[in-house]
């Protein structure tokens, strides 16, 4: 059977070792931590993921959380053209459902648990050097991280990077004790777009030690109004923070922080990276080629929660193209092509879902907007859609085709 | 609503917080530690719970955990006459299923939970003085833990308590990449007894971050040739003692261990205590009176691995009591009476069993076993019968009622 390397032990890599592993290839993850690291570690994302993904892993027998208080039915989203003053209220239903489990529980688990399976797990920080050396003992080398400067190893794509710096600064928590979203009957995912400012999401979550909590995300344009965590040293003062942000901007949100807490130091984050598309196909000094895949080829804002769940169709996608290659040599046309599939398939809609939501809405999206908060059809879709963003194209890159469907749905 | 104090966030503790608060009681927990300090505490204990424990936990919602690996469907005991010697072999089925899960991960988040449910953590060590403070703002408090010297409060019981000093030298750890026990057709608890020295118990463990896994707990009669681990510091060392024991007296297991690790640092311990039961009133300097269950009043050597069993049961009966007791008053007498109900019903039994296993067989019961290997509805009850050790009696303390037992059961 076929041997195949994989550097990383996140979403991406985990998830296609397991689809390998699955149907008896032989697969070996070499992880720069160990299982007690990853749990150990500080929060680096909290990504909700969205439906199809969410299936991905319970089909490869991998969804080990219990309790429902992870899981959302449904999203709510206020549109403010100022601060303190909602224009819009969009309400609307997630049909399939996903989860936001906290990912140090996740990918600890499944590194022991891939190692349970019969993979095999080197813990060991691999270097572009220790890189070469390992190359010849696989047939394909998959690289699903950007440690080590591993994203040097492939090209950046000037025409599908749109963004030459960060667009947020980011700031993530995981809260307890936040009072429940009372403005919908199902737990919902909590969107507020404060016009100029940024966005603020929480959604319930499912912490690594206290199981069913929530998560809040902020993404602030840089040198505006939400912009206020630089310099936040503590868990304590970013909760302040927030505490205030929603005091100034959504005060009618605020109130579910009181007597809230950050669950400890290491959950929470502030950040900023630039958003970027790389070639697919990684080349080592010495001339040998490694395949990208997840965040080290496609880095997308965290805006539109696509980080994970496009990781995770990325890991789909590679292991069936991985086995339906079966034994004929992963060349760097074949590593192309399989990613070219992706993106046209996937990928550039994901990607282009996400550059839209940091930029201002325009009109018509506004407009959609506007009637979906009286139309539940609209809301539903808009809401499942970011579990699913190719089904926003092509009618959304075009007013006409926006208006036709607002007005088929409202007719309805 | 009457309101209920509760000393302590562990298996007494929390399983009756969960279960008066089922019934619309206020109910407040002390918890020395956060849910964080609970599950990167170092391990302390490693029990199984069987089946009518894990049954209550089931009752009450509290089974978070995914995974058949934690769960033992038999035992596998190997009794040895002479180190490397195994004289008699008994498999039995256990035909109520239980688990062994990391009580760090149990019991952060059981505090999380008691929260969400409406339970009051207050999270913060008590003493004596602060425990002074507190008892009159409750109905009735119950003090589960034993730390500050809370065992002072509560007088040792010198005609139920057989022992003065430590009766084993424990050593327990968590183990990965041990390879399965192959001497059973099911996942099994495996005992060995190496009469003179002490015993060795490994299990099907749920680890709090890695999942399923396996543990091992060695008893060792102080002075004998199983009590290694003195001066021993790192985990490493822990395991090669353990792999040496195992070398030395059970060669057939020993390979077992090869290639294994202790998961972390926080993962293993060593330790002695003395067992003792005390009396369940606990008197405070003035003269104020709280109720003593768990650990602080039954505390049993983890031989028949009955301290979290008897932990749970406790729970169980003193949930009936209190809300039996309805609006009177929770005087001393009632304490007593309460205890005294359980002691009779299941305390008693649950001591007289742990103590039978730390003295040497007697007669009778070697012969139960030698039968028992041949005959399996006595293996499978004596394997059953350690989640319920009041089965064992009164015929196992009478030659006579064995040996009928076993000529009943071999001509069936």
């Amino acid at each position: 059977m076929r041997n195949i390397g994989i550097i990383g032990a996140g979403q991406a890599g985990l998830q296609l070792g397991f689809g390998l592993l699955e149907k008896g290839y032989t697969v070996t993850v070499y992880s720069d931590r160990t299982p007690e690291q990853l749990f150990n570690a500080r929060l680096a994302a909290t990504t909700y993921l969205f439906g199809r993904a969410y299936q991905y892993e319970q089909e490869l027998g991998l969804d080990f959380w219990k309790g429902p208080g992870e899981y959302a039915r449904g999203g709510d989203l206020d549109v403010c053209a100022a601060p303190g003053q909602r224009a819009l209220r969009v309400q609307g239903r997630i049909l399939h459902p996903g989860k936001a489990l906290d990912l140090r529980a996740k990918y600890s688990r499944w590194l022991a648990e891939f190692e349970r399976r019969g993979g095999t797990v080197v813990v060991r920080d691999v270097d572009v050097d220790a890189l070469e050396a390992l190359v010849p003992g696989h047939d394909l080398v998959v690289v699903t991280t950007g440690r080590n400067s591993f994203t040097r190893l492939f090209e950046r794509d000037a025409e599908r990077s749109v963004h030459t710096q960060p667009q947020r600064h980011l700031t993530a928590m995981i809260v307890s004790g936040m009072k429940p979203l009372h403005e919908t009957p199902y737990p919902a995912l909590k969107f507020i777009l404060a016009a100029g400012h940024g966005e603020y999401f929480s959604m319930p979550y499912f912490d690594r030690i206290r199981g069913p909590l929530n998560c809040i995300l902020l993404e602030a344009i840089p040198g505006q109004g939400l912009d206020r965590f630089g310099g936040v040293n503590t868990a304590r003062e970013a909760l302040e923070r927030m505490q205030q942000v929603l005091r100034d901007f959504s005060p009618w949100v605020a109130e579910r922080l009181e007597g809230a807490a950050i669950v400890d130091e290491s959950s929470w984050l502030t950040g900023a990276f630039t958003p970027t598309v790389r070639k697919p196909v990684g080349r080592l000094p010495s001339g040998r080629a490694v395949m990208g895949m997840g965040d080290v080829v496609m880095l997308n804002d965290p805006i539109a929660g696509q980080g994970l769940n496009s990781a995770s169709k990325q890991a789909h996608a590679m292991t069936r193209a991985i086995l339906e290659h079966g034994d004929q040599p992963f060349t760097p046309d074949w590593m192309e092509q399989t990613f070219e599939h992706f993106w046209r398939t996937e990928g550039q809609f994901i990607t282009a879902f996400t550059n839209m939501l940091l930029q201002p809405p325009p009109p018509h999206v506004l407009r959609y907007l506007g009637a979906a908060s009286a139309v539940s059809t609209l809301a539903d879709t808009f809401f499942d859609n970011f579990g699913e963003p190719q089904r926003f194209w092509p009618w959304i890159a075009s007013p006409t085709e926006t208006e036709a469907r607002i007005q088929q749905a409202s007719a309805a």
